[in-house]
């Protein structure tokens, strides 16, 4: 068994690009070319759960991922999400207890110059295998209590609630 | 007087990301930056005359940019335009015979890794410097005649028409 | 007072390239451009206090940085340093019992495609501000003891030594 | 047989990087990994001649350049060199009277992020296809005669001499 499990949903950090009639799709996960090329020092497995943008994440996609997050047999487990409605599914998530989740995603897609995709998934991988158990948002840097943190859009960054 | 007059009219070339909820924008002409990273050896000058994207170029943004065209000073003329209607506003430029006219864009914003502005700029900016006067579409590594080219949107490239 | 103080030492972490001549030079910090364009919701202070390839510090270098940590008044310290010799740097500043210092670097220089730089700051960023006082070297995913690991320089990677 | 011929010879365009301690190293010809993502509308072959630093071709060296573009089927060839030395190679070159032979190369190894590689070799594209039979540097947006250019390495860029 792998020590960490990684659970996509899509997001603004798995989208690509297509062409100027068809707009932005979410493609395979990030996370995993991510990881790959940094050949970091631990074990995981990804679980490709979806594909979307967080707007569109139903509560039933909630469910889903609840229900997904307990079966694991890991009781480390990262989470990447649409920025959008992150907050929420961390907040469905609370009513697990004894696993340390960590949610992240990106601002910007993975594949932009720029883009904090990166460095949000370094800032998850670290809080994911330090802290107790718990749900987590790692965004901008800080590890938020999803009680505590709202995302401001008109700023495009996350912040005390 | 600079050597050669650059026009952007918007197009992939310029997207950037905004969020979940507000898709890309057109922003500010990438081009500029990109000559200037590169320290070119020679004089130009950049007018940013629409930020459209290709589909929504209207007969009358066409007519502004060929009397746009016209009026510069310079016989040497470098667009940047968005890839869907490339074709038909080169063509409507061929009415000017006396100016070196190259229009190039991108199939991928500037910004996104892996994005062919930097080549395309490249291709055109070569173009523009040692073609005779006439209007040419700089795509794909070729330089193509407006009435023989198409964008092919499967497969997302130009071809031979 | 900034919640952060980040010391940096130089290392391939900051290598610019100037040409075929002078090979790669340490230039200016890139830790203080990688968390400007992200926007981190916290305060940090960085302090550049020399431009050296790890295999250039010296005893005295060591006692410079190890003066340095002890004199600021956070107690919270990120350190970005070279490789090849950071494990040796941390374990001299292992006398510091009252503060949480991390040091973190990179394989391949951040203005490099593929860099793991960012993703190991992120990764550096979360640890500094969850672990209780304590010296951490942060690379490759991992958040590492410095007496039980070493850079395994044939796999260009750190591993449990 | 290929439309375009590409010899590439090593230089600055094609340099990765080690570690702390072995520098860089000239690696595979970057050229093809870039033709190749752009999907290209010509066809073209590459041969990787030698992997050199431009300061490290000899007279030999550039000799066996010579014999090898002679001896190519193709009347237009494009060069990837060093830029230290690319227009002394041109120079030699210039015995060749009946093909199209453009010479470009980088100040800025293809992988470092503003590295000038995709758009010189975007500038060559076009003149190895526009161009009549003779040799040309192709660097800092222009196509320059051999005779009439020099590398200023101050200034790192290429410039009338």
């Amino acid at each position: 068994m792998q020590q960490l499990a990684i659970i996509t949903t899509g997001g603004t950090i798995d989208k690509i690009y297509f062409d100027d009639k068809s707009d932005y799709k979410i493609g395979a996960p990030q996370i995993s070319e991510i990881l790959g090329q940094f050949g970091v020092a631990f074990d995981y497995e990804v679980h490709a759960l979806m594909r979307k943008d967080s707007l569109h994440i139903t509560d039933e996609d909630r469910q889903l991922i609840l229900e997904t997050v307990k079966a694991l047999p890991q009781d480390r487990v990262l989470i990447t999400h649409g920025t959008d409605s992150m907050v929420e599914t961390a907040r469905v998530l609370q009513i697990i207890t004894d696993k340390t989740i960590v949610l992240t995603g990106a601002l910007n897609p993975a594949r932009f110059l720029g883009s904090d995709a990166v460095f949000n998934i370094g800032c998850a991988i670290s809080a994911v295998q330090l802290l107790p158990a718990g749900v987590y948002v790692a965004m901008n840097g800080k590890i938020w209590d999803p009680l505590k943190v709202r995302k401001n859009r008109n700023a495009n960054r996350f912040e005390q609630a």
